[in-house]
């Protein structure tokens, strides 16, 4: 039974890493094609973005399923519902990569990033795609220094967010209010990104450290 | 068991149903500090929705704890892991609301919203309004009816939403680039809110109505 479990468990984490790739993959297209206005990577991204939804249902229908047959408790209870969550987290992930693409595919042939902003986007479009990419990382060796490194690296993607509106609302924004629409929105999805990301090292973290007053559990 | 098991979902059911209140009294104080610019109201709901955080946790700890204990199959596994889920919209719903309040905390003692655009934050902020009250009674009918008329209210807000772009993107949009970061982020905030709504909609009504392939889930 127990060899069972752990199979399955194994199962879980290879279809969370996958679905962590597909988040990276729809992060690096999606940023490369905010900033340099190439439709045909926008469109890919969208399409990765969308396929992540019916993966993250089946991860989730199969936990389920494992909770139903094993009836885990104590820490294997905490893994199987912390996947539930991490699925969710890089479900919204692609979504939010998503919408990015969606922006440079709804401004093109123009561009989406007037010239002041360019540098900044490009700076958090690589921290989003690093961060996706230490994910994906994280989820295979769920190690604890690792999952807490990562949960330091979302400020400067908070500092750049902040910057964005600095920018904007500085005296020497001429863009159009198209431009500022954009530009925020897009700031505040890259924002949104790495919070996702931050918050699965949290679960991971708390599963490899925690505290799970066990007796409790399995009373 | 059967009993004790009973009354236990019945205590989760209570403590959504608490935290889907707290969800629409955020809504109401913030929608109204939102166009209204009262600082109070808005202070308010910051204090609810920062408190619906450890709400949200607690009532997630005692699902697993029923989980560990009861290991629950079929429909009764599958009403605890919505539990979980209609846990976090609700919690994101009382984020966003206070994302709202926020802006109108920032802009105080000016306006967070410009006249071109009060009409339609009254009308968005009412339906965010409705639809937090309508989650409420959804929780505590769980009909699936009422599930699926919820779920056809959402587009009246993404209709809005997308006016908001099209004053802000008008010709007679003369508004300075803060006004236009404000409502871009508080239309989308609104929206964000009502969709989470649709969320919890959709599991009340799959719920209630889903072919949950029993056999499988019980073998």
């Amino acid at each position: 039974m127990r060899e069972i479990f752990q199979s399955q468990l194994h199962e879980v984490q290879t279809r969370l890493i996958e679905i962590a790739e597909d988040a990276a993959r729809v992060a690096e297209k999606a940023t490369k094609a905010f900033t340099t206005s190439d439709v045909t990577l926008a469109d890919e991204a969208i399409a990765v973005a969308d396929a992540m939804t019916n993966k993250a249902l089946a991860l989730d229908e199969l936990v389920i399923k494992i909770l139903a047959k094993q009836s885990p408790v104590a820490r294997d209870l905490r893994i199987l519902v912390s996947a539930l969550r991490i699925s969710a987290s890089l479900e919204r992930m692609g979504a939010l990569a998503g919408h990015i693409a969606a922006i440079a595919r709804y401004r093109f042939p123009g561009a989406a990033v007037p010239e002041a902003l360019k540098a900044t986007f490009e700076e958090m479009g690589a921290l989003d795609v690093k961060l996706a990419h230490q994910v994906v990382e994280l989820l295979k060796n769920t190690d604890a220094d690792f999952a807490r490194q990562i949960q330091a690296e979302d400020e400067r993607v908070d500092e750049l967010h902040r910057s964005v509106f600095d920018t904007v609302l500085g005296d020497s924004w001429k863009e159009n209010a198209m431009f500022t629409v954009d530009v925020t929105l897009a700031s505040r999805y890259h924002e949104r990104f790495a919070d996702h990301v931050v918050d699965i090292s949290s679960k991971v973290s708390y599963l490899t450290t925690g505290d799970w007053s066990d007796e409790d559990l399995t009373a």
